[in-house]
């Protein structure tokens, strides 16, 4: 079960081509999944007060059909993968009003130390946390079968 | 042997970790990707005018060290593949002062008719050319060997 | 009385002070604005069908205190002034949570003809339109006293 | 005299009209500022480690023609006033192959704590070299008269 978040593109978003430019999908990942932390406890803001940061590893998309001005869109996102120093995301952005799939995508982040700059274990403060999100997540992909 | 593009990294394109922001790299790979067409005579206005477009289709990227404000970087771009319905690119962007590599990609487009926005055979004016970009890709290559 | 619309400051939208970067806030009025028309039965995808554009021929913005990542902001666009050719706008952007007070602007935009580019009389569709929003402004504000 | 820093419009800075979008230029200002710093001596990244941040109070902008993808735009900046408390700056941008004037506008910004985050006064370090930026800017008008 993915964590919704929504976004209606707005006219900065839009290129000549009169869609929304292709990499504004890549900000919007990161949207839903600030959302997906948030709804289990997580702010970006306390992990960073605490010496953490969750910098991007890799990043992939694939475009379908294009966004445009004035679109609601939404932004599922799912927990794929965890351990104590990454995590795994993918993602749908679907067009709220049409049901229309535009781009989906997947993206790797580490648990990393301020303080050292390098990859570190996440404490068990974000990880128990974390770790419901994908029990839950599982439970609920048990149950849609 | 790659297309060389260059960007300074701008105040504006950090975020509040004091980096570069992740989604500028999926833009500087346009960049790359304008700059590899320019050299081989094609300008993405020149398209437009001759009714075709050349939407992404999917891309990814995989990042290693981060760029900072005021860093010089350097943008290789490689042609990896081409059809007359598509095309795929490589990218490498490096801090030009220190060689430090700090992301790498792919990415591909199609050729698109502006008129019935799907996809479509690219003319020989344009293909002609991108086959000589090819070509003199692959003989660099062999050459370095 | 204003019109009001949110947002959310996302992460991608902060720099390398830990703060939301001033040329966002310029984006921001401009969601104003697009949320001031939509209100009053205007939408800028309807203008373009129709053949007029609205760009912008002026904008000022003062800073007062910061927005960081995560805030909720209020962005209240009011109708300063109107004639067939050109509408000025005023602007404040607020933290919902606290009330302070960030940023305030202004702008003024024209209409222009798509075919001719030149600046052009609005026709009494939209005209009468945004004659009913300002004089509901100035209602309220009359009432407001 | 002004200090000249050049940008080449890319693609993803276009919008749905098929122009710059607005908001592009109040950063290309802020390239232009830093452009003007950086000739007199002055980075933005010895100013943080020393602990100070120079955070835009005001800016305005007036837009006469817009740039397009693939433009070459000239920067220019010009030093209007100075204190030790904030400074003021002026822009002109240009389209480098025409000379058309594309945007004008001003800035204030002003040396800030950053342990304090208040207004502070700026040491003589930066503030002699700033201060001769304005000398040769006058100078240089003088003699063009």
């Amino acid at each position: 079960m993915s964590v919704v978040a929504t976004h209606h593109v707005d006219y900065y978003e839009t290129d000549a081509m009169a869609v929304v430019h292709h990499s504004n999908y890549i900000r919007w990942f990161e949207v839903g999944r600030v959302a997906f932390l948030r709804k289990y406890g997580i702010s970006l803001n306390e992990m960073t007060e605490d010496g953490f940061s969750f910098p991007i590893t890799s990043v992939d998309a694939k475009y379908f059909e294009p966004g445009r001005f004035d679109d609601n869109l939404r932004i599922e996102t799912t927990a794929e993968a965890l351990t104590r120093a990454k995590m795994e995301f993918s993602y749908r952005i679907v067009n709220a009003a049409t049901g229309d799939l535009l781009v989906t995508g997947h993206s790797q982040n580490v648990f990393t130390s301020l303080a050292t700059g390098h990859i570190t274990r996440l404490p068990e403060k974000y990880y128990s946390r974390l770790r419901i999100a994908l029990a839950e997540e599982q439970n609920a992909e048990e149950e849609a079968k």
